[in-house]
């Protein structure tokens, strides 16, 4: 280990400690912890966090960054700590220009405004919430303007936090593909809704069964649980305290087949990801998966394209109709697949299908960008969505529960991730239509041999955990960086195929 | 606030939020840690650990202690600042007398020799786990030898840890009565063995509905569900962040109804105390139990004074008979209390009734004062254990596993823990006998209505938290400090009728 960096490792091993234990409070908080213990243990976590930055954030630490960015210094570090002290520079990039004040006067806000979020989309009164969300945007451009350099703009800061390789350049050219070959897609769909039929999914399902079934579909792709844990949340997520303890949540709906077992594959596609980490960057801070958009590439990969093909069922279709066989044995694996894959034009991003997802991704990004270059005002934002809607999806939100006000991220200040998502859905076509040139992908679904698959993203993606940006892992796995084709052609053919178009 | 005390708070504070983060691995590694976590998890833990010695053990903390040891500093304090700094003060003797280098060495074997105790244990071969069971002790000597003060004997020290009200002289005298009067009862008592049948326990008890009725109790003897927690680990146990959330775990057995019962409203006793802590101590060194023996009396008034009363059971027996009736509907009330306080000399500690259970107790505490006073050699142990069961039970033991082998505790190196369960069973007896006094406790049960004792007992005792020691309580509550006559004729007079002796 080169020995100015050996220096700096007490720290960033003291700060991983302290990010491993937030990480353990979070995943509590969602799954375990009674209801009144939040506001004692939000102090605890108040004084963990401070003890996070502190580690960090110092002259000690400072000194030492200084010293390994210089050309000299660099040249003899190895990929891995090249890579940490990237990460490291991105670290004091973020906080070290925001005035500490305003940072915890923005985190008070954010913890406030996420409860008025939650009862205003209840009460549908976004008059109520949007004073809070107009000085989180606020202080969201004020901390963009403090670190802008060059000639970046505002918005592409936000951005950068979540993927690198994607600013306002990438995205719009990206996103044009998409609406122009798309949108269009998606009007002829929803002319032939009614040529799918999906009622089975909603009929009862006990939930004890489905709770059952989705821990063997984890298994089945390859979720290991010597390694990691299922438990349930309000809303399906993962986390991890590093690569040998990997959680993920669900949650079972009685009156909805899909909604458990597909999160149940989107989560385990994530906790593959973060399972399969090289042990040598276990607890670093590049231990963890290159972005958002590649985390989410691998939850999509395996819960869309994989997930809802007919090769993946082919082998253990017959094993849910034998779970539920009063609501399924009438149901062939043909009519299922099809009722998986229904889409139509919708109001709701969480509960939309592969087709229409990234036309709800394109209206958030298209709305940020307006915000953050001063186009529009807060209390205009609803009506600006609600006309978006009815241009790309040709239907009108009747309320600003089911319009605005349906996601949580900007109450907590989280501008700039949505488009990840979309990324994400677009690099895992790249990487399918990858592997499929590699490796007899079909086969080894129909055989339920999903091994070969996994080890082949551990190896070409996983492994590498952060050293790899999105690009240079597309590059080395696909031989070129991202292009949206990949994504626009899978959805073309499927689709067509599926409607006979 | 007292101005120097106030300067100590910083610390104290990063303390406690440290302490919490271990306390939550430590609940998380017992009720849903993956299995391979562990070695990559005890980093994380270990780093915290020694951030959380830092946090306390340092020259600014060390002065300010010194300052406020002062007699006249010591008068501007309050009551809880006071217990708050003695706290720190015996944190200090504890960890600053002992090397640092001698301390991590000790913490590593204590970790190997548990896992050496286990395998042992399985494999009834105490001659491979001696060795290390040696060092422990040469390892407990050494450290009880560094902080040895005045005319105390080193394994004094290492009581004080646990309950400083009871040193040998006190133990001497309370389980010289207790021999005297309790040997010959139980060895009475066994002669009428066949007069009391509990072969209804054994039974098939379904899981599920064990785990439901046993979350009913809970809740019947006050467990806050909005303040607290129940999971399932191998051994029960109680825990808690803070008073706001308190967890607690059970394990149930097929065909034991007995075993989640009884732990449940045992682990429940401790959740009370905890839960009823004052919130002005919340996060602080005096925000829990006054002592290991003060928690173990509630958790065993609960359990054994209250929970194997007939009064208790009169409200809610019919309840268990209508989740079981295929095994107890032939069972009546007076039988099945004549069941659950059922009693016989016996060889494991953690599976004897109430009246066994202290002799388990003196075997341990003779066997590791002799250890202490250099009386016994390592290898001599289990022909010493062996003897004592002889002696005192009737009975010995066949195999080490079910003899010296039986408890973890040595293996940790706690030494001097186990006399505050005796402690604990005694001063419950004495706390039920003032209640008594002080309450229609009787009429309480009868009607099902346990409020009234949750109150006094959180008024009397548990809100004071760490702030004063038993024998300040006891004389707070009851006029009088410890007296083991007490415990004796609650033993006697329950016994005598039980047995109709």
């Amino acid at each position: 280990m080169n020995k100015l960096f050996e220096k700096l490792q007490p720290y960033l091993e003291k700060s991983m400690a302290l990010q491993t234990a937030r990480n353990l409070f979070d995943w509590d908080d969602q799954t375990a912890a009674p209801f009144e213990a939040a506001d004692y243990t939000s102090k605890v976590i108040g004084i963990l966090s401070d003890e996070y930055m502190k580690s960090l954030i110092n002259d000690d630490v400072r000194k030492l960054l200084k010293k390994l960015q210089d050309e000299k210094e660099q040249e003899e570090l190895d990929e891995k700590e090249k890579a940490i002290v990237k990460e490291l520079a991105k670290i004091y990039e973020q906080l070290e220009s925001v005035p500490p004040e305003e940072y915890r006067a923005f985190n008070e806000l954010t913890s406030v405004s996420s409860r008025k979020w939650a009862k205003a989309k209840k009460d549908n009164r976004y008059e109520d919430y949007a004073p809070y969300l107009g000085k989180i945007i606020d202080y969201k451009k004020k901390f963009a303007g403090y670190r802008v350099k060059g000639d970046k703009k505002p918005y592409e800061v936000l951005l950068s936090d979540f993927e690198e390789c994607f600013l306002i350049k990438e995205l719009d050219e990206f996103f044009e593909q998409v609406k122009e070959e798309i949108i269009p897609l998606l009007k002829e769909v929803a002319k032939k809704a009614d040529t799918i039929d999906k009622s089975y999914n909603y009929l009862n399902y006990d939930i004890d069964k489905q709770r059952e079934f989705c821990k063997f579909l984890a298994g089945y792709v390859g979720f290991d649980f010597s390694r990691g844990v299922i438990a349930e949340s309000e809303h399906p997520f993962t986390t991890n305290l590093h690569n040998h303890d990997v959680r993920i949540t669900d949650r079972y709906m009685e009156n909805n087949l899909e909604s458990g077992m597909f999160s149940m594959i989107h989560e385990s596609g994530h906790a593959l990801y973060e399972m399969n980490i090289d042990d040598d960057l276990t607890q670093t801070l590049v231990g963890t998966g290159a972005s958002m958009g590649m985390h989410e590439s691998q939850s999509r990969f395996y819960e869309n394209i994989l997930g809802r093909s007919s090769d993946f069922w082919e082998p253990i279709y017959e094993k849910l109709v034998s779970t539920y066989p009063e609501n399924l044995s009438n149901i062939s694996l043909e009519h299922f697949i099809k009722g998986i894959n229904k889409a139509a034009p919708s109001l709701i991003r969480t509960e939309a299908d592969e087709l229409s997802y990234c036309i709800h991704i394109i209206i958030r990004y298209e709305i940020e960008k307006m915000i953050f270059a001063d186009e529009v005002t807060v209390d205009e934002l609803p009506k600006v969505w609600n006309q978006k809607y009815q241009e790309y999806m040709g239907i009108t939100p009747t309320t600003d529960t089911e319009g605005i006000l349906q996601d949580v991220h900007w109450s907590f200040g989280e501008f700039g991730y949505f488009p990840s998502y979309a990324v994400g859905t677009a690099v895992a076509s790249q990487l399918y239509a990858c592997m499929k040139s590699k490796m007899p992908l079909e086969e080894y679904l129909k055989a339920g041999n999903l091994n070969p698959i996994k080890e082949f993203l551990r190896d070409s993606i996983h492994k590498h955990g952060a050293v790899k940006n999105t690009n240079q892992l597309l590059k080395d796995v696909c031989g070129e960086e991202f292009r949206a084709e990949y994504y626009i052609n899978y959805l073309k053919e499927k689709y067509t195929k599926l409607y006979n178009l």
